[in-house]
């Protein structure tokens, strides 16, 4: 079996070319741009080793990637704009480099590669993957949307932060490891349960980043301590204090959101720890986590080649940054 | 044969519902809104009448209609944002209603409603029509692309005013046309015709509607004349102008443009006719329209079957606004 670095190789040097004509220069050079900021490649991965455990990797993995990973880049150009960020892993956004409108343009025509990508998969794979896909891309459109609508909720509850992140983060790993197996003639079963297996991961890592923000060591993480309140976002952690701190400290909380004081990191922090926010964020990654694993069992192929989404999601739960 | 209004008629009946679900209805009403700004759905009626020519009409040319249309209106809704535009046909643009972000995402979701419209189409034309609507899609990127280099360039040749306004709008009534004989089973060569036809008959439209800017009957078209002259609009006529006009002319428009004088149109309408662009122009037009005549006499089906794709063209250049 390979390993997941050489999976992830496999794809990197197949996929890192200029995907677009070299007319119009104005238009493709920033899409191309953006695939030169190069993430971890994660989904890519995802289709591979779920294809993997039920046939060999072919084209049509590959080309179920590149689509899944342009799709992912379409959409951290569009949410770069809206989200008004100057950079992406300490490089200028698209937005920031070449302007918005040639940036939300740069990611429309990105969009069409992606369905370019994924209109070269084999005639008996390529209607249910185009299903799966266009389903995901308009969850992935509604999560954006809901993340920006509770900007402007006073409360969100627990529930509808879950669909928010399941949306915007979780469905598209989810269906690149559902794609993998569809392209592996996997049976309904075992793509549904991948399906989940990627889903709960999905919310389980979100938890992590949102815990992260808040209690992880700067010096690992690489980003400012308590970010995510700095920002009054709405987080796994805001959410339960909401719900879970007495009278006084939720008065805290408006007012510490109100005056923006110097100190309201470690106030807030405080409160998140007095209500046990951080260790309810533990077990409640835990248990998303055990749920992705309880779906992994159930995909009927043999435990071993099951050992490397396993050990992904294993790499994505110890992380610390 | 049914009539031009027939299937007007017939298209509309089905397409005039919710396209999207009810649930985040913070994304999806902006996205219906548009909708309801009912255009004159020449695209959907091209692929109709392409598809006549060949067969009779079916579910996979309503697919394919609906698809163009919602992607058409997709592109509607992110142009508006470049342009800042307030108002598309006397009703408030969806970003200016809904504000900028939900209208990217707004467009984003549009477009994939549109791919989930195309793979409805029946699997022995499903991947043709991909292909064309990939191609399409990419090349009104590019199109609005170049357009919006057009406003930072001193000057623009005719060639690349022609290809600009070639992809930025005739692509997609050529596509439309190709589409419908398609899925009509139309050889290639048809197909080919279609498209030629279409792409020509583009052409002369966009010289027409440069033409009744400067040209046309206010009263009648119902804008402001020389609308085109005020923004500086590098258009086919402005295009003659700055090659056919003496020196001083061309240094009295730089002038008008950089000082805008109350008088402007009028002076620019003088020099536009010292020159003969209106002259020029209407021929230019004939021209261009008489090449897409001779393609849809070169689509070998009876002349009878042609009809009513010639009363189209034909009613398309006799328009006065």
């Amino acid at each position: 079996m390979d390993s997941f670095q050489e999976f992830s190789k496999q794809f990197e040097e197949r996929f890192n070319v200029r995907h677009f004509p070299t007319h119009t220069p104005t238009l493709y050079n920033p899409a191309q741009y953006i695939l030169g900021i190069k993430g971890k490649r994660i989904r890519p991965i995802c289709v591979y080793l779920a294809n993997e455990m039920f046939a060999t990797i072919n084209d049509d993995a590959y080309h179920a990637a590149a689509s899944i990973e342009l799709f992912h880049n379409f959409s951290l150009i569009h949410d770069d704009i809206m989200d008004k960020a100057p950079l992406r892993r300490g490089i200028d956004t698209v937005h920031h480099k070449y302007g918005e409108n040639t940036a939300l343009l740069a990611g429309d025509v990105m969009f069409v590669k992606a369905y370019e990508n994924l209109a070269k998969i084999s005639k008996p794979y390529l209607h249910r993957c185009i299903d799966i896909f266009n389903k995901t891309a308009a969850e992935v459109c509604e999560g954006q949307q809901l993340d920006m609508d509770f900007e402007n909720m006073e409360q969100v509850s627990f529930d509808e932060y879950v669909n928010m992140v399941t949306l915007k983060t979780s469905v598209l790993v989810a269906a690149s490891l559902q794609i993998g197996a569809v392209i592996g003639g996997a049976g309904l079963g075992n793509q549904d349960h991948l399906y989940e297996f990627g889903k709960n991961l999905g919310i389980a890592f979100q938890i992590q980043d949102d815990y992260l923000d808040a209690f992880g060591d700067a010096t690992k993480t690489g980003k400012q301590q308590g970010g995510d309140i700095i920002a009054n976002k709405k987080t796994f952690l805001m959410i339960h204090a909401r719900a879970f701190c007495n009278v006084e400290e939720n008065a805290e909380l408006d007012l510490l959101i109100k005056e923006n004081p110097l100190n309201k990191v470690e106030k807030v922090l405080q409160i998140f720890k007095n209500c046990k926010a951080d260790q309810w964020a533990t077990e409640l990654k835990e248990k998303y986590y055990n749920l992705a694993l309880k779906h992994l069992e159930e995909v009927a192929v043999i435990s071993e080649r099951k050992l490397m989404l396993k050990k992904l999601a294993e790499d994505l739960m110890q992380r610390e940054k």
